[in-house]
C-alpha cells in the first residue's frame, strides 16, 4: 500500500494518441507526471487514455473538470491531422482561436537557424486557444495551454516525453507546489542481494517506522527498493523524518544497501574505486561485455576502468587470460576454478588492482543435471586473495545475465567495501 | 495516423493499483492488451487507471459496461488488503461469494510442492463472485474471472504481468476472436540507418500503398519501424496485403530494412554469419561492451562470435590489438586511423573472418572543437578489406553508446550482405 492522503488536492491525467491506446508505443508519460504530482503532494486520482476521437477526448475534459482540482493532458498538440487536442479545448472551453506573436515568432528562430522557413502545417501552431495562457516550449514547435473552469486548472502538454516534462517543470510544477502548503518528499533506499521475503525478515517489525514514514517496496530481478514517503510541514522536517526512516532501515540492512535515489550500483564502486586510487578489469564469460557496458555509462569511468575481455570461448578464456586447458579439463569452463583463474588472469594481463570475472550457463541451452541452466560463478580478485560465489538463477537468458552483471558489480562494491573475505 | 475502424467492436481497459497511479511502477500491461486486442480486431476505446479506491473503481467498472461490449480489468486480485477488485465486482454485479473448489485444490498443489500450508490470506483466493465463471491460473494464486452484463462481457485479471498474459491467452483471445469474423493483422517493417524524414523521402508517394492498408511510422534514435496493417476477410486475404505493401516499402527501402517483426539486428548478423560459416570478433572503445552484450543476447552466439576486447585505454589499444603508439600520437585515439588500425587487429589476435571496431566521444567531457562530443569512428575488417565510417551523434551519453552500438551492428550486416564496400 502507498501513501497516497485522501484530504490532499487531486489531479487526473489525460493521455490523448492512437498509438498509445492501440498498444503501438508503450506510454511513459503517465508515470512520469504520476510520480511527480504525487511528490508535490498532489494524490493523482484517475488517469484516462484515449485515441485521437474528438467527442470521447471532450467527454474526458469536461469530467475531468467537474472531478478534480488540476487536469492534465498530453499529446495531440502536434500540427498534423490527427492532432485534435486543440479542437477539442475549444469546444469544451467554448471559445474561439487567437494568434500568439511570441510562438510565431519561436517558431521563425528555430527554423531560421536550420536555415529553412517555418512549414505551412507548422504555422498553425501560432493559433491558440482565447482562452488560454501559453506555455512557451523552448524543446519543440508545440506551445502548451493554460486553462481555468472555476477552481479547476488544466494544463495541456505535448506527447513527446522531452518537451512534455520540460513544460511540466517549468509551468506546472511551480503552480503545484504553490497551492499546497505541505511537503512531500520521498526518498529511495536501494538493496540489492537479497529477495524481497528475505529482507523483510531480516528488517523485523516496522511499525516503529510506519509512523514516522510511508513505505512501500518495490522487487525486481536486480534487487528491492524501498521507497519512504512522509508529507510534512516543512522541507527541514520532512528531511529529518527520512533521515529517521533511513537509519532504521541501515541498521537492519546494512551493506545490503547500496544507495539512495538515483544511486547507481556501477557510481557507487566508480566513487570507491576512486577514493582508493584503485583500477578494475573485467573477464566476461556468459555476461558477453554487459559488466563493462555498464561501468562505462558512468562518465569518468576511464579513470578507474582498464578494460575488459569478453572471453566466449575457451581458447580466448586461455589465449587472453591465462587460464590453463588442464583446469578447463578437468574441472568445465563453468567452474569455481576457471571463475578465480580469469580474475587472477585479467588482473595480471592487465595491471588491474581488482579484477572481476564471470562465467556461466546464461541459457536455454547448454545446462545438464550436473550444471543447469543459470549455474553461474563470479570471482573478485586482488592483492589480498580471490573471492568466489556461486550462484544459480532461474530466470531466461536475458534475465540471466543481467542477474549475473548485478551480481559481478556487488561482490565487487562489497569487496571495495570490507565486506567480503578471500 | 493508426487504423482503428469505427465499426469494430470496441473495448475499454480498466487499470487498478496505487503502485501504477502514483508512478511507482510503469505500467505496460496496457500496451500488451492494447496491442493484442487491436490485432484481434476490437478497437480500445479508453483506458482508465485508478488507485485503490473502491467507489471509483465501481464507478469505472459501471461506466465501462455501458459504454463498450469488452471491458478488461487488471490488477488488484492479490490477497492483501489493498486488494478490492474482487469486492468492487460484488457490488456492481450485485452477488455474493461462492467458494470454488478447484481453486482449493490448485492452491493446495501448488503449496504442497513447496512443501507449505496454504496460508490463511491465500485462502481466501478460493471465495470467488457466485457470477463469475473463473479462469484458473496456473502461474499464480489469483484466479481471474469472466463476467456478463447484457452483450458486454468482463475480464478481471491479476496485474502480475506473467500472470495477466497468460490467462489473456488461454481465455481472453480465444473469446474476442471468435466473435469476430474479420481477421486483423500487422507486420512491422524494421529500419535502421536513415531519418524519419528521410525515410519517407526516399519512399516517395504512399497513395498506393494506403489503398492496402494502413501505415503507421514509429522513429526512435535506433531506427525507424514501420506498421503495416490490414482487416482482412480472411488470414490469406490479409497476409497477401501484408505482403503487397512489405515490397512496395523493400523496393523502395532495400537494404535499409533488416527484418521484420520480432527479428532483431544482433539475430539477423547471427544468421547471416551462420549462413557463410563466418566468425566475429569485437574491438570496443566508447561502447565499453555494448556490442558484445547484444551479440551474446541472442542464445547459440557462441557459434560465431569469437571474443571481444574493451579497449578503454591507449594502453590496451596497443597492448591488445597491436595499435601502433605512433598512429594514435599522430591522428588520436579517436580517428579513422586508429578505428581501422582496431578492426584490423582484432582479427589477426582472434583470428575471426571479420572484426569491429567503435572509437567515440561518448561525452558529456572528453569533447573539443575539432572533435566534439559524439564523433565517432566504426571500422569493419575482413579479408576484402577495411570499411571505415564517420558519425557524429547528438545524444548524451547513453544514448550516443546505444547509436554507436546500433551502428556498429549495421555495418557488420551490410558488409555480410555485400552492401559496403572496403
Amino acid at each position: 500500500m502507498i501513501f497516497g492522503g485522501s484530504k490532499a488536492p487531486c489531479a487526473e491525467l489525460v493521455v490523448i494518441g492512437d498509438e498509445v491506446i492501440s498498444g503501438l508505443i508503450l506510454d511513459r508519460n503517465s508515470q512520469f507526471l504520476g510520480e511527480r504530482i504525487h511528490e508535490l503532494g498532489i494524490e493523482v486520482s484517475r488517469i484516462t487514455t484515449v485515441g485521437d476521437s474528438s467527442s470521447v477526448i471532450e467527454d474526458c475534459i469536461k469530467l475531468a473538470l467537474q472531478r478534480s482540482d488540476w487536469v492534465v493532458l498530453t499529446g495531440g498538440l502536434g500540427a498534423t491531422h490527427d492532432d485534435i487536442t486543440k479542437a477539442a479545448l475549444l469546444k469544451v472551453f467554448e471559445c474561439g482561436l487567437k494568434n500568439d506573436s511570441k510562438v510565431a515568432e519561436m517558431l521563425e528562430e528555430m527554423f531560421r537557424v536550420r536555415g529553412r522557413e517555418v512549414p505551412a502545417s507548422v504555422k498553425t501552431q501560432c493559433e491558440v486557444p482565447e482562452k488560454a495562457e501559453i506555455l512557451y516550449n523552448e524543446k519543440g514547435t508545440a506551445p502548451g495551454f493554460k486553462m481555468h473552469r472555476g477552481k479547476c486548472i488544466l494544463f495541456s502538454l505535448p506527447g513527446v516525453p522531452r518537451e512534455m516534462q520540460y513544460l511540466f517543470e517549468k509551468y506546472v510544477a511551480p503552480e503545484m507546489a504553490s497551492n499546497n502548503n505541505k511537503v512531500f518528499l520521498h526518498r529511495l533506499i536501494k538493496t540489492t542481494g537479497l529477495s524481497e521475503a528475505s529482507l523483510w525478515e531480516k528488517v523485523g517489525p516496522i511499525e516503529a517506522l510506519q509512523e514516522k514514514a510511508t513505505i512501500a517496496s518495490l522487487p525486481s530481478h536486480l534487487g528491492v527498493r524501498i521507497r519512504i514517503s512522509v508529507l510534512a510541514e516543512s522541507k527541514q522536517e520532512g528531511e529529518s523524518r527520512l533521515d529517521d526512516a533511513q537509519s532504521f532501515l541501515t541498521k537492519r540492512l546494512s551493506h545490503y544497501i547500496f544507495g539512495t535515489d538515483e544511486e547507481v550500483l556501477e557510481e557507487k564502486i566508480g566513487d570507491l574505486l576512486r577514493e582508493k586510487s584503485l583500477t578494475l578489469a573485467t573477464a566476461e564469460s556468459c555476461t558477453g561485455g554487459l559488466i563493462g557496458h555498464r561501468l562505462t555509462q558512468v562518465s569518468g569511468s576511464s579513470d578507474y576502468y582498464k578494460e575488459g575481455f569478453v572471453v566466449y570461448s575457451n581458447e580466448a578464456k586461455t589465449n587472453r587470460l591465462g587460464v590453463k586447458p588442464a583446469l578447463i579439463e578437468e574441472f568445465g569452463a563453468v567452474s569455481e576454478q576457471v571463475a578465480q583463474a580469469m580474475a587472477q588472469g585479467v588482473c595480471q594481463m592487465t595491471g588491474a588492482d581488482i579484477g572481476v570475472s564471470v562465467t556461466g550457463i546464461a541459457g536455454p541451452s547448454g545446462g545438464s543435471d550436473l550444471k543447469p541452466v543459470g549455474l553461474t560463478y563470479i570471482a573478485v580478485h586482488d592483492r589480498f586473495g580471490t573471492y568466489c560465489r556461486e550462484f544459480v538463477f532461474t530466470h531466461d537468458r536475458v534475465g540471466n545475465k543481467e542477474r549475473s552483471a548485478q551480481a559481478a558489480l556487488n561482490l565487487v562494491r562489497l569487496r571495495l567495501q570490507g565486506e567480503l573475505k578471500a
